[in-house]
């Protein structure tokens, strides 16, 4: 079988089937985000009961505690924490650049101290394959390096260069044969020609899939869109997509729109926690006053265990109180949310009305 | 139906079973602590997962958040909280005297300022019984002034005449007819005259249950065991007796011995929380290195979910991380032992076994 199958599209929005050592996934896709080995508040059965079908862990975080040896010896990340269904590694390279200190670039690789203790580590392309073997994830990730948000033309230039030379000694690291699947990433800025020269380097490696990475770093929504909807519909049409680290529900229904079958983000999750919430009728502030007494639930067109059990009143007296069973309930809900637009994505691809969907979210966000 | 109906004994310990408006519990039993509307890091599901029959709310922080009148309007604490089954308030004093600031002890009750906005307010035994009223709990307790461990005989005796007083005024503003159960509460310190002179004045008032108060303060082991063998087995034969605010698993089987029915204590969640762990082999501290590659489960011989499906390293792992599922599980598994230790006490009670367990259990802890 083929790692990823096409079923159907709708304009570039495309229904497909992504097969991984664990099972199979339906894409389009929203991947809840596991830094730590947990989904945070969240145990299996929550995700589950959800509907995730696959999550995302993180390599650096993964790595620094309880460490990638100590998860290989307990029989790798899905038995440590319990979860028997496809599971995507960061190649960490991201958290270097966003979390450490006194990070150091070189053609070898990327040091940096950790942000827990300051010691010193060194990534290098061998090493985060190394690492993410350890942790035995389904789907892997090369080392990338995610330029910032204003890189001048002639940095992001070389570094999309010397992203492909890593991608490239990733994938020489990595048997093709490999049960775990390997994928590039595409660099390049906001700049559209080298994004475009990414997109054809990158490309020529044998990847089973292909990632399109450092959006969502500060720019404009117009500017995010602009590289997604030129590089989207560009990635090779027979391999998975995967757009990472985005976004809003109508961020994600911009990116299937734009041909992307993949997304992971920690929008819907932190976001559950911070008490900002996503209902079919918009976004809602638990913490507000005119929740206080609200008897209904937080979104009567959803079907979660939160939506079901409590009331908006509820809800609001845990978040207020800062009890911790709040931020179970919230984020059950929020992952609801997001698996359930996903599946409504689906569905509206297959029966070919994916662009009013597509017009009812920018309905109900843009406005 | 009685209230209480006392099915069999075995020495001092009891087997029987409590009615209330929400459904019977079998005694002895552990009411886990629900302060605020949720038994910290559970919902209701898990609460009946672990086997609560009965859990217990806190009247001081329910009545300054949400408020007692605005938990009356959403139908009361077991609606708002969705759980279906008994709960019991206790009065509010406690807290007063453990928590609140500025304390001013009358006749007619105690004032205190807010422990979260030092806002001033008047608990007066007619007061504690309209909130708890409100609340719509199955059993509601009378307003007592718990005395400070080291109080004087003449402070003691002083107060434990107003306690009386209160009693009987908390008596009077309850309809004896009321489907809330209303208990009073033995109090006088650490003088075995005050204690029985207490128990004397108490049990004229007619309650539809008795518990024993003002334990668990400070004293020793000691102290406590005295006072406890002697005032338990004086408790009314025919009406349910809880001891508050006590304790470790050891000090609820002498509880037992001495005749004690019903039990509460933060003990076993706030431990949970601190990654300190009861098993059937004794006390664990999960944060140890020693477990920090330990596959199995945190107790072999426990059916709940928690060793069900994780392992000590994961445990661990979460714990030392400080991610949240950490405090789920950990409360899904103390719980879990508390009511199992519960359910084998009244198994024992009915095989005429008790002594042996009580054996059991002093040898494992007190070694």
């Amino acid at each position: 079988m083929s790692v990823f199958t096409l079923q159907t599209t709708d304009g570039q929005a495309r229904r497909g089937i992504l097969r991984t050592a664990h099972g199979e996934v339906q894409t389009p896709i929203f991947m809840p985000v596991g830094t730590r080995g947990t989904v945070k508040a969240l145990c299996p059965q929550d995700l589950r009961a959800v509907g995730a079908q696959i999550i995302l862990g993180n390599t650096y975080h993964l790595y620094l505690r309880p460490g990638d040896a100590m998860i290989a010896r307990r029989g790798g990340l899905h038995r440590f924490m319990a979860w028997d269904r496809p599971i995507l590694t960061d190649s960490g390279g991201f958290q270097v650049f966003s979390l450490s200190a006194l990070r150091r670039i070189t053609e070898d690789g990327v040091s940096f101290a950790s942000h827990l203790d300051g010691s010193r580590h060194l990534f290098t392309p061998e090493k985060v394959i190394a690492i993410q073997t350890n942790l035995g994830s389904d789907i892997i990730m090369v080392l990338d390096e995610c330029v910032p948000y204003g890189a001048d033309y002639t940095y992001t230039k070389q570094s999309l260069e010397r992203t492909t030379r890593w991608a490239q000694r990733c994938r020489n690291a990595h048997p093709q044969d490999s049960p775990q699947l390997l994928f590039g990433i595409v660099q390049g800025g906001f700049f559209l020609d080298l994004r475009h020269e990414s997109l054809r380097q990158i490309t020529e490696i044998p990847f089973d899939g292909y990632a399109l990475g450092g959006l969502s770093v500060g720019e404009s929504k117009a500017e995010m869109l602009d590289i997604l909807n030129a590089i989207g519909p560009q990635l090779p049409a027979e391999k998975p997509r995967y757009l990472m680290g985005v976004g809003t529900p109508l961020d994600l229904v911009h990116g299937v729109a734009a041909g992307i079958d993949m997304f992971d983000c920690v929008l819907p999750t932190r976001n559950a926690r911070n008490g900002t919430l996503f209902t079919s009728q918009g976004r809602i502030t638990i913490k507000r006053a005119e929740y206080a007494e609200d008897d209904t639930p937080l979104d009567p067109a959803c079907p979660c265990f939160t939506c079901r059990t409590f009331s908006r009143a509820y809800l609001r007296h845990l978040y207020v109180t800062e009890e911790l069973l709040a931020y179970r309930l919230n984020t059950i809900h929020n992952l609801t949310y997001y698996l359930g637009l996903m599946e409504r994505v689906r569905h509206a691809i297959e029966a070919g009305t994916f662009q009013r969907l597509l017009a009812e979210m920018e309905d109900l966000y843009d406005r």
